[in-house]
């Protein structure tokens, strides 16, 4: 059957998301959750909203949402942008500034949603390749600020799980477009972000930081993301958003997931602590381990055998992502690697006690 | 500030949905939500789900729900796809199906927000005339066919509340392109469609049903819907949302509602009751009712005084819709009128009680 559908769309297989198995059983390092769960408070605030008017439209600019995380970035609200997950604010992002054809850049190996937003939008897609630092040439640089559109950058990075300076980051500030610091990691980092670069003049009116409760504050499950600019922007990308793109009960659930600051923060030190037992034990089995400032690490092991290690680890019940990023190893051939979320102890402890079985069979 | 921004974007100010007054007080006779509560079971769906795992990724394709809606619509789960509300249906069918400069077409009067999701894909509006019984003429559904590459049609029809035949709607399939039928209102009509006309040769692989669960299902806070179309399209579709659009608690919510299919069709026979009242009663103060099949109903005052109506009406704190459609009217001019949400008995006794101090004020 044929259908009508551009044709930008059916050359896309769409972006494909992490293993989400929906049983029990499983220990899950794959997708970059928080293993705690969110505050109480968060808890308490969904069963209140239930049972208030959930026949009546929520309000469409979140308010007393934006007020709460406003007071967090010391800025006026109207520098919030509240979104149905920060992959809202990506693509209301993209629809705001992009026209068909203009270009699109992003570090690799990177968050490759960016690419399928990309595609979606009828634009161009242009790497920024990235040498073992992971740091760009000042000739790249040069190239992407004069044909960018959109860059964007994930800071810290996902998989590798480092983090650039403000100065690096002001060399990919576009001529004509916006850098977008998706900051999903952010407040894993060492110290986190509070926006601060958006009043910089190299970053003023021509960045976006976006954030999301997905990561720090335990809520994968809400679906809950915001998006600080400069409030000219921002009344911009307003346009581009659905009518009532947060419902009643998220928009409840992140006001309070996002004032227990104590609860992440506490939850924050925990992770922090586990990665770093986890980075210490994995050169015992052969791992390099990337230093991180996210809530997960980057290995490669001696064998190169990764998608191996990740097959023998599924067996035990135990997913990490096996990820490959074609062209971007340095010889220009394929980079691969595992990512492993930073899970509780207890999890850590089971992964540590299957890798000898996982790395054994392939060494 | 000079921002960068598309001229599309620009250049628009973007919908505006009805007022939301977020504190009590008001009687809201203004975006047509349902006035009782949604079922039991979804708030006790609700207040699990917030002590599951909340900081887990939910289901990327809300398969539990698929499962339920595909039972009341007698399909396969492939034909159904979930969305963060049918707004979140409507983005991705624009997205899926129109390039830059294609045709975007729906009947006029109607839901204006079609304009807007024109405008920011960078596509034509073109309006289609209703005349006095909401018909439109052979030769415009001719050329409509031939130019358009997406024509929505709400059915019931907002603000005017009428509902089209399957033989009519067959008169606007594109010859290239998609209907889409809007049936946010669907379940109010008589007798509710269940999707089958997707069956029917004149429609097959080229037209998706859109639905909510905002209204019949009393749940406008949740942000839930779905369409149903032919699996192949479905699955373009799907490339076009974001990888986790619906939450796990809308999820189990949504679920809860479908399944209480009792306690829809409970509310449902009310608010028709309620209807029916509302209907007979307000001649007696000058209005010309449009008969409805949803649950508002569109009235015209003989002293064609709408806006100081709307206004006399919320000072005394009820709020209905005032609308205007400009080019609208039988001689080309202004057409307006109030659209009035059909509430509970209590809170349209409310709106007869005080319509006489708002028609009088102006007769």
């Amino acid at each position: 059957m044929s259908v009508p559908v551009r044709k930008a769309i059916r050359d896309i297989v769409g972006y494909t998301p992490g293993e989400q198995p929906q049983e029990s059983g499983w220990t899950k390092l794959n997708t970059n959750e928080n293993p705690y769960p969110p505050s109480p408070r968060v808890i308490q605030a969904v069963c209140d909203a239930a049972t208030m008017n959930l026949n009546v439209y929520p309000d469409a600019l979140a308010t007393e949402f934006r007020r709460a995380a406003a007071a967090v970035f010391h800025l006026d609200p109207d520098w919030i942008l509240a979104a149905n997950g920060s992959d809202e604010n990506l693509t209301i992002i993209v629809r705001t500034a992009c026209e068909n054809g203009q270009t699109i850049a992003y570090p690799y190996p990177s968050y490759v949603l960016y690419e399928t937003l990309a595609q979606i939008q009828g634009c161009i897609v242009r790497r920024i390749p990235l040498d073992e630092s992971f740091a760009w040439s000042a000739e790249t640089a040069d190239s992407i600020r004069r044909q960018a559109r959109v860059v964007f950058v994930p800071n810290p990075n996902s998989p590798t799980g480092n983090r650039w300076s403000v100065d690096q980051l002001a060399d990919l500030v576009p001529n004509d477009g916006l850098l977008v610091l998706d900051e999903a990691y952010g407040d894993f980092a060492d110290p986190p972000h509070r926006a601060e670069m958006l009043h910089d003049s190299r970053f003023v009116g021509r960045a976006v930081v976006t954030r999301t409760l997905s990561k720090s504050y335990s809520l994968a499950g809400l679906r809950f993301g915001f998006s600080i600019a400069n409030p000219i922007l921002t009344a911009e990308m307003r346009k581009c958003k659905d009518s009532y793109n947060c419902d009643a009960i998220s928009i409840a659930a992140a006001t309070a997931a996002i004032r227990d600051q104590d609860w992440m923060q506490n939850n924050r030190s925990k992770i922090i602590a586990t990665r770093s037992r986890l980075t210490e034990r994995l050169p015992e089995f052969g791992f390099t381990v990337c230093p991180s400032e996210a809530n997960f690490s980057w290995v490669r092991h001696a064998t190169g055998q990764h998608e191996a290690i990740y097959q023998r680890l599924k067996q035990k019940r135990i997913l990490v992502r096996y990820m490959q990023f074609p062209g971007a190893a340095a010889d220009g051939g394929r980079l691969d690697g595992l990512r492993i979320t930073v899970g509780t102890d207890n999890e850590i402890d089971r992964l540590l006690a299957e890798m000898n079985f996982a790395v054994g069979s392939v060494s």
